[in-house]
């Protein structure tokens, strides 16, 4: 089933010359018809791009008309040039739909210490804006032109009733590792025709992103540029949501998230294993969210997984040194359903069995419990293969 | 120069049947002719092997005669039996050189979640004895007998005038990664015949230790069974040290345990870069370490040097995740004495000559100040290369 552009919202994704390679897009514009209010969480690294420096101030806020992204350049590292530049790009965007310069959003992606190209970026805006449109043509072209080194663009939807009006919710992701010559960087841009207000829509995006884009990892390393926005309209009508409206619609954005972060290490450098670790009865779900990681970005569990070895000591060990205090006579391992260390004693487990269901599977599933109480958490992550090295490595000088 | 085993020390390596091949040593035994104290660093795994939960409690301590180091099998998560069979080696090591149980200490390292072989063991202990020996073919044996899949064994030593005497440090390790089908762990021993207070024994091995063996890293996987052990016999005479005595060999087991601790990620597995992290302009030393570690283990900074890329961006923003406020104007950083990146700004350096000298040196030097504050930290770690995916993936099933 296609998946719908939220009414009032129009789309659009053009090449304009950041990339070199003139069959990918590179700029992605989001128009809202209507002053919609938008909510964003940002990279928290020390070291931010200008993108990041331009909306942080702006979010949760209302009377936002357009989003402007550009793959290619992160506009990172640029320092006061870069700030203006920003500026620059939003202001243009702003223009674009007839609006003022403080009513857009900013995103870039791409190489880290360049500056933007803005005659290009201008020139891409003013195409992009001639292109606007709500089919899922003009969905897929906006999200292909947030893309830097996926091999695949990256929507989802819900479409939900709430208070007898139809609600719908549509997002795109990019990323598949900080990655290239100093490229970076995860981005999402979620529009809803749903009214919200500014501080619900900040508080939902928070929590949704907690449980989504924040527990996903495919190197560990944190980008200059990673932004996810809610934008949100009101054009389906009737008053900002609360109560269990607000509630159905958290659910559903909730969801939405999951389906759009684990869509990146699905598409992982190099990666041939989508691994989810599933950590349960801990004491909080900080500690579990924590072991979860821990075991996600230990090199030598995503090589075993990579080599479809059951290699359970390399799991518990690297759940010890996640810094949680826990009880190992209490700790229980299964691997794609297999138990394979139960209660802190290894289990005579078919070995070649579980071997094979790694190998012969896309997906794994890592299952840890923990005897420290009663909360849990929930990770994903890519396998580590001598692809990736070779993607980040070999290939650059 | 050959290394001297210190007086009053006798070592032996054996052969003794737990490692497969037996070109490869896997028993070492350390007798100390008179009782010696034993300070001890240990793995803060919360899963961690029974050779760790028989020498936590019982150091700092004196009247130790014996440690007994096996390779080819960690004895972790091996429960209570695990328990038993560690007491059972110390008991035999003590017995060995006429030795109370409680005098000796137990090392193990290899395979998780396997039983010790007790027979072989036992034959191993009694063969090791009757091989004792303080010449320099001893100490190498001995240091061979902790080896896994380290490509060559570690030692090092320093000879001190202290009050008008000659004293002896000398030390042995091993490690290269965690590897191999559940193989783990980094291990030491130091000897010295200097004689020394348990207190001062064990706070000078804690502080070398932090700024040695806990300032390196492979792949970041902190195994179950990390053992670092000083014995001190005494045998050089005089008084145990204190003043400026003390500091002097504080000084010596200082470096002496740095130039151990770097010779394994020199030893890597399939590193092909030995790589420096040297951070300066923190405002603790806490902070300056936590920005190298966090640099060090940033995969996509290992692959850079792994591809001799001076990718200064994946330097930068790992620093910038690493969970520590600091001004990003104030960052400078240099590759091999070439500055990258200037208070916040990229510089306009030689490309290709930075990558040339990456690719024709196998030490990399990535040197990051800060304008927070005057503490600094070092830290060593490996390039990240297809080769160590390898052998951590596809050679097993």
């Amino acid at each position: 089933m296609p998946i719908a552009v939220p009414a009032g919202f129009r789309v659009a994704g053009v090449y304009c010359g950041i990339k070199k390679n003139a069959e990918k897009h590179d700029l992605a514009l989001i128009v809202s018809d209507r002053p919609a209010v938008a909510a964003g969480v940002y990279t928290r690294n020390q070291v931010f791009a200008a993108s990041v420096a331009l909306n942080r101030p702006r979010t949760p806020g209302e009377n936002f008309r357009a989003v402007v992204v550009n793959s290619g350049n992160a506009n990172a590292c640029t320092g006061a040039q870069g700030d203006r530049d920003a500026q620059r790009t939003a202001a243009l965007a702003a223009a674009a739909c007839g609006a003022r310069a403080d009513q857009a959003l900013v995103l870039s992606t791409g190489i880290i210490g360049e500056f933007l190209p803005m005659e290009k970026i201008a020139a891409g805006i003013e195409a992009a804006a001639a292109r606007l449109g709500s089919d899922e043509a003009s969905l897929v072209a906006a999200a292909r032109g947030m893309l830097t080194t996926d091999t695949t663009h990256k929507l989802a939807g819900r479409t939900l009733e709430l208070d007898g009006r139809r609600v719908q919710i549509t997002g795109m992701a990019k990323g598949a590792a900080m990655i290239g010559p100093r490229m970076a960087t995860m981005l999402s841009v979620i529009m809803t025709d749903a009214a919200l207000a500014p501080a619900d829509a900040q508080r939902l995006l928070g929590a949704a992103v907690d449980y989504s884009f924040n527990c996903i990892s495919v190197d560990g390393h944190m980008s200059t540029n990673d932004t996810v926005l809610l934008v949100a309209n009101g054009a389906a009508g009737g008053e900002r949501l609360a109560g269990a409206a607000l509630a159905t619609f958290a659910k559903a954005l909730d969801e939405l998230c999951v389906e759009l972060a684990k869509a990146i290490p699905a598409d992982g450098e190099g990666a041939t294993h989508l691994v989810s670790i599933e950590v349960a009865g801990c004491a909080s779900r900080q500690a579990a969210r924590q072991i979860a990681k821990t075991v996600a970005e230990s090199p030598l569990v995503k090589t075993a997984v990579a080599g479809a070895d059951p290699n359970w000591g390399r799991i518990v060990s690297a759940a010890g040194y996640a810094g949680v205090p826990f009880d190992p006579a209490g700790v229980s391992l299964w691997v794609n359903g297999v138990l394979l260390y139960e209660r802190g004693t290894p289990t005579a487990f078919d070995r070649a069995a579980v071997s094979c269901s790694i190998r012969d599977h896309r997906d794994t599933a890592v299952q840890l419990t923990f005897s420290d109480g009663t909360e849990s958490a929930r990770f994903w992550t890519t396998d580590l293969t001598a692809e990736y090295v070779r993607l980040n490595a070999d290939y650059h000088t």
